[in-house]
């Protein structure tokens, strides 16, 4: 005699093509989420009292790992606060994997010394904590992603996140988010909408809790099990700290006038075309003379990837651009944009960067304007440590681009603040040389020898360009023979590539 | 000597914290993706020449599992011509797992003669595959499967697709794809969305194809492999095929009545409530009445849910209703109010109904009135056999539906062409009574036992109820003691629950 399920059937197991198959027992018998068959009830949330209610119902343990995003950039105000809400339960060994981390999140050095936080993933780091790492802070290397890199592990496995802590701006009682309404509008959440689809627990954090649906969302309901209402995620006023002033620099605004000349002569800047371009002086100069240039052409772009900026969202309104990408809004302007123009669109990091064979946009990118601390000769760039070895900076979405772009031009003034930007090895490569076309300094463009066509055709457009070692001895010329950076043996941090492998390591500063 | 990487940096593996990561090899190492390092470089393309390429490119072989959708209901062009395609490539003893099947696919008959298709997955079985699979055309039972129950499956990894080819009224170049423009527009894409993120190898079958970027975009880039442009994909006008038509039939308009009267009297029409209507005659009717309540009362619905009608699209522009969740656009009104209503959403079908911890949208529903072919006395309810044993029918969102929201009504005549409609004990239960809280006949209006407070309500608003087995017993009355169907012991189909175990089975009926 075959079973009986809960509905009085005879299930006559095993089946046939569906051998694992067990009866049915009940309605909820299987999930989590109760009947609400009662006239009387109300509607269903996922607000919490508490942001300790929300770290106990969590599951989170010692040795686990739990993500955040970096939208609000030096205006997070979430990270430092769950931080230290996670100190306080007693939790130990974590591994803190951030989109990136900025001077705000300088007390977690302190988390760091304790044993609370064990291990760092991110995808930049600055100020006190990035010292405090580059001197040996931790016992565990520091990993670098680029922003389509950590996508790829986000969805592969090589990170796992328990918990992921994402501070929204605006999110309704079971836990549709967005970042272009509410207070603190950030703008895109393209960064913490893939932590918010693979971590085992999503927590959403938010000052702007509204009416259900909150539609459209960038999260979903059905990816989030707990809200925890704060005072403040962020201060949107803090995302461009100084990224979005048009610059006065006459070095820049040569390099950005000789980016755009570039261009035109590569016969990039045609109907259709695509660009990003990053903030930055050179880069935002840049956007102003490449609009004067479309406007002459009557070229449209049909899209703009990237970081937003007020600067690119001005094209978008004038009809100069036809779609903007954004993974996340580098200013207010650009996050008012998202939210009221119909062909400004956000896109998460795996749409923006992901290597993998679907194709995300930066495949599609006719040209990009990087910056760089350093370039070598071999056209390597390292965006991660300064002069001294010590790591300021991000990667981001420089090698993702630098591959998938058509045209990959890196910007720098030659000489900063007597440091050589052109070098004949970088203290630490993000971006592969091979990857590089095109290096537009203040005193000379260089072309990289892969790219005949590209030297020719900048030849024809009566572009000089110069050889890169001619920069690098221009360089040092001025500023003398460096010194070597002095570094122990010690590896504090590793850089990963966008496909995982290790393209480089940071070692530890010696005191 | 720790080894070098490609960038000539020596990398001293193992790392630690990191200790599989492997050395840098090259920017285009590890991805599929090539550079597009040439100024002649067109945009890049996934667009094919033919099917017949498509299903080459895609890695199909025989004994692996494809994936379809639905959208296009009676008009769907895809499913028929890739199967033709995959046959006379030789291929067999394939899993087809579609959304649903219908009439139109008939020919698929052939192909389980001929060992080209050995397993069926889908939600819905209608006309002559229907008829020759209760019959026992095939060796493995057919799986049928709640919307809900699909996409669980297809996220948890019970299906596991191979190949998903998805027909699309519009896509890029590069695989952006929506339903909601293009000649051939259906609307809502929200179960195919599913089949697209889970699926090994994505092919878009197309007759609109648009330039680049296609945005917003209902299925991305980064999930797609190949395009094909076909005559056809299916025709929208075939969507509806009569589900739309408004009844004259006064035994539904009655049921209709009493529906709308029964929801008001338990309280559910108040402001910021939410319902699903199905298609089909006294669902749509009870539209009509509901429309009219609500003005009598004021009440302004926070959102409606499910298959998307003309009668809802009404209600949204009037302002009645906050939002429509549109899975599946059930005529083409709802398809064309996607593209313009500003607060008419596209979900898939994960939002819509998985039976997750997330919580899926069903979950929030105050209200859905829903058809039955059988009912019996435990409130168990029949949409996938007729009162032959044969299957003609979907379990669709049925079951999603009557878990998730707090009153669930099921809307039958009494006696349908001589047969009854409530019943001792239906020949399949696809959802359990447990989950239903109200039957509306024209005869008469039964509450589950379970729920007195439902009973309360009603009594105190006016509405007279009577027992179910009184229903049963007035409509044995009318038809006479049914010949019980009669059945083999084989089993033809396996019925799943939304959380994957077996409801019922269905067996093979004799001839």
């Amino acid at each position: 005699m075959a079973p009986m399920n809960s509905v009085n059937r005879e299930i006559p197991l095993p089946l046939r093509g569906l051998e694992g198959a067990q009866p049915f027992g009940g309605a909820w018998a299987r999930h989590a989420a109760q009947p609400r068959k009662l006239l009387s009830a109300g509607r269903p949330t996922k607000v919490l009292g508490s942001l300790e209610e929300a770290i106990r119902k969590s599951g989170l343990e010692s040795g686990m790992t739990i993500s955040f995003h970096h939208h609000f950039r030096e205006g997070d105000q979430v990270v430092n606060l769950v931080m230290e809400a996670i100190a306080q339960a007693g939790l130990r060994d974590l591994t803190l994997a951030a989109s990136s981390l900025t001077s705000i999140h300088a007390p977690l050095v302190e988390l760091c010394r304790k044993g609370v936080i064990k291990r760092i993933f991110t995808s930049g780091l600055r100020g006190e904590l990035a010292e405090a790492i580059s001197h040996g802070l931790m016992d565990l290397p520091v990993v670098i992603h680029s922003h389509g890199g950590r996508a790829r592990a986000l969805l592969e496995g090589g990170i796992e996140p328990d918990v992921a802590f994402l501070g929204v701006p605006s999110c309704d009682c079971y836990g549709n988010a967005r970042g272009w309404t509410g207070r603190s509008a950030c703008g895109s959440l393209g960064y913490a909408m893939v932590d918010a689809r693979v971590a085992r627990t999503v927590v959403l954090l938010t000052d702007g809790l509204e009416e259900y649906p909150a539609a459209p969302a960038s999260i979903s309901q059905v990816l989030v099990d707990w809200i925890v209402p704060v005072d403040s995620v962020g201060d949107p006023k803090r995302i461009s700290m100084g990224a979005t002033r048009m610059t006065r620099d006459p070095r820049e605004l040569l390099i950005a006038r000789r980016v755009v000349d570039a261009m035109d002569a590569a016969g990039v800047i045609r109907d259709g075309f695509s660009f990003q371009m990053g903030s930055g002086g050179a880069s935002l100069a840049a956007v102003s003379f490449l609009r004067q240039r479309m406007m002459e052409r009557k070229a449209r772009a049909s899209f703009a990837l990237g970081g937003i900026t007020s600067q690119t969202v001005r094209m978008l309104e004038e009809g100069l651009v036809g779609a903007l990408f954004d993974v996340q809004s580098f200013d207010m302007e650009a996050a008012r944009s998202l939210g009221v123009n119909a062909n400004h669109f956000e896109v998460d990091a795996s749409f923006y960067a992901t290597p993998d064979t679907g194709g995300p946009a930066v495949n599609l990118l006719d040209a990009v304007i990087l910056s760089a601390l350093e370039i070598d000769t071999d056209f390597n760039v390292n965006v991660i440590t300064g002069s001294d070895g010590v790591i300021r900076g991000a990667s981001g979405g420089h090698c993702d681009t630098a591959a998938g772009s058509a045209l990959t031009i890196v910007v720098a003034p030659l000489v900063r603040a007597r440091t050589a930007s052109i070098v004949p090895r970088v203290d630490t490569v993000v971006t592969p040389g091979e990857t590089v076309d095109l290096i537009v300094t203040d005193r000379g463009t260089a072309v990289n020898p892969r790219r005949a066509d590209l030297k020719d055709a900048l030849a024809q457009g009566g572009i000089p360009t110069v050889e890169i070692e001619d920069l690098a001895a221009l360089a040092e010329g001025i500023t003398g023979k460096p010194q070597p950076v002095e570094h122990t043996e010690r590896v504090v941090g590793i850089v990963e590539y966008r496909d995982g492998t290790v393209i480089d390591v940071i070692r530890q500063v010696k005191d």
